[in-house]
């Protein structure tokens, strides 16, 4: 969900980040190692890195834009110019492996095209790198799975760029669903899509994307069905609509799925990139319910429950949020939430509804 | 939806309802027939008679209630008592065929359970009352086309309690959608649910009601896409869900469906005994979005729309509008929008959905 980012995000996200308060659980693991600073190369300098990732390691205290990895050596020369880094910490995805021998990278956070991420993140974790990547993981399972045997081969930690995972509003919308505050969780409805702009782009391309916008955005869904229920889906219907045959030639346009849960809860999801306005959740529990309207967004997530409370918890930048904690992980040895088994999971899952539209019937898990 | 008016919906109804300014439509077909006040005998006495509909008759300017028909001699007492109506104008079950004589009556509006809509409409039908029955039709379409027939040999015009198919906020999201306002309607995603209660009551009885929550408030949800596409869906994939299997033993508890339309509009719906919380819609278009939340309450729908604008018309008592403009297609022997065609079509895609649940496949139409 990086295209509407420049556009309808940062306002929100300014308005809420104020300064440089961060959340509780990044501020606690900046205390435990202080003035240690682990130095995070981005790999892939598109909209994502350049309006979110790179603006929000300025942020962070326990690690620092140290360096690049891009294809393209004017994007190179700029971000040398505006971030001050050096030209021996930057890359290209052909030289990358030699960061082997760059002690002042500790971290690769791979932002690129979905199906770049296996070779990236083998790269990286070859030359002795922590890895983040973003979701989803890559493009089958399969190449999900040598993702993480890659990383687990290197003795690397891997996390996954799941960033509503640290997200205050959607933890908080968690934690209702497992307190049981407004009753067992019965029902949850999730959508997210946005009207896609450039036919060009990677992610209307199979080969680099994987899937439309389902792996793009749909991904969201599914992880708010998995955190609200904290299961797995036992059961998928899904189907596709193209009404724009030439732009979604080669990938899903919208993408609508039911899943059904063990505890019985059911599932309604949709994702698209033919409309607008569809971002955010709402959960019926037996007593009530709480609802994120939007939910998926850079900042400004919010939302309300049935007993009349707000959910409008004030968030830090989420991008600084997701790497502190990925760095805390990495100084601690601590294991991060956003492991690549749950980018494993979620991938399986992203399969499935494929392979329910494809085979025009239910699929169980 | 009649189980939770008394609780949530008459406060916002009495909210937004004021005085006694009814809506144009009402108001220019009550300006076409000055004088003439309809009699209406209500034809079952329960909860939405007695809290909705006999309030609304006392706002109706074309119509009134003049007669009732119930099986409970106690109630009949009371509202002889409560709305000066004469021992001759009230019947039960059994003796509402002698209405043929009592000219006070013109319109029979029937609301007992679903599956006694058929015999009750054939004898006000018999007895050459037009005739307004509640939504769904019957329990199946046979039951449904048969019933419209009974009124075509008789002669009597018949209109179906499809109250938001006159309420302002939902009208203005049909011309939204028509007008292009926002862009082409891409997407729908409409829900409507609430945790029932008593559970001896007839909706969870499936001689009486026909199924569960799909066919009390899942119908809300057809009629939004039918409203907003101004189509009929052509697929359907359904799917079902019980959590208590005891209180659900005969009827629906949760319904999950996806239907495509054939101008490429797909929409996900969900109808639930099981949640409260879900009791709106939003549409994607592809230049933004417009939503209802809520959409099908008594009174206080109010949504919004992706340029900012507030979608919060006040509308009069929703009960009275219908009435006054069925009281007026009598009047002036123009056709209702809410046909009895329109109640067989709606039936045919409950009985879809029921069939793509059962095959645990997708249907055509």
């Amino acid at each position: 969900m990086h295209e509407i980012g420049r556009r309808q995000f940062i306002a929100t996200t300014a308005a809420v980040a104020g300064g440089s308060v961060l959340t509780g659980l990044a501020g606690r693991a900046f205390a435990q190692a202080p003035g240690k600073k682990l130095g995070v190369a981005l790999c892939g300098l598109g909209s994502l890195s350049t309006n979110q990732i790179a603006p929000a390691l300025q942020k962070t205290r326990n690690c620092r834009l140290a360096g690049i990895v891009t294809g393209t050596p004017e994007k190179a020369e700029k971000w040398q110019k505006q971030y001050g880094i050096s030209p021996k910490s930057t890359y290209s995805y052909d030289t990358m492996h030699e960061m082997a021998k760059n002690k002042d990278i500790d971290i690769v956070y791979v932002v690129t095209p979905n199906a770049l991420h296996l070779p990236h993140v083998q790269a990286a974790a070859a030359a002795g790198k922590h890895v983040y990547c973003e979701k989803p993981l890559e493009i089958n399972t399969e190449r999900a799975q040598q993702l993480v045997d890659a990383c687990k081969k290197a003795g690397v930690m891997l996390g996954v760029g799941y960033r509503l995972q640290f997200e205050a509003n959607n933890q908080e919308c968690v934690r209702l669903a497992k307190e049981k505050v407004l009753g067992d969780l019965k029902v949850i409805d999730a959508n997210f899509g946005f009207a896609i702009g450039d036919p060009t782009q990677w992610r209307l391309k199979k080969d680099l994307a994987g899937g439309g916008s389902l792996m793009d955005v749909g991904i969201y869904c599914l992880q708010t069905t998995r955190m609200l229920t904290g299961e797995e889906p036992v059961w998928i219907s899904a189907t596709e609509v193209k009404t724009d045959a030439v732009k979604f030639k080669e990938v899903d346009e919208t993408v609508s799925w039911t899943m059904k849960f063990p505890s019985g809860v059911i599932t309604n999801c949709m994702s698209t990139y033919a409309a607008n306005g569809l971002a955010g959740f709402r959960a019926g529990t037996t007593r009530g319910w709480f609802a994120l309207d939007p939910a998926y967004f850079y900042g400004g997530n919010r939302g309300r429950r049935s007993d009349g409370t707000e959910i409008n918890i004030p968030v830090a930048d989420q991008f600084a949020t997701e790497l502190e904690d990925f760095a805390h992980c990495v100084i601690s040895k601590r294991p991060t939430k956003v492991s690549g088994e749950m980018g494993i999971s979620d991938v399986k899952v992203l399969m499935a509804i494929y392979e329910s539209i494809k085979k025009g019937r239910p699929v169980t898990l």
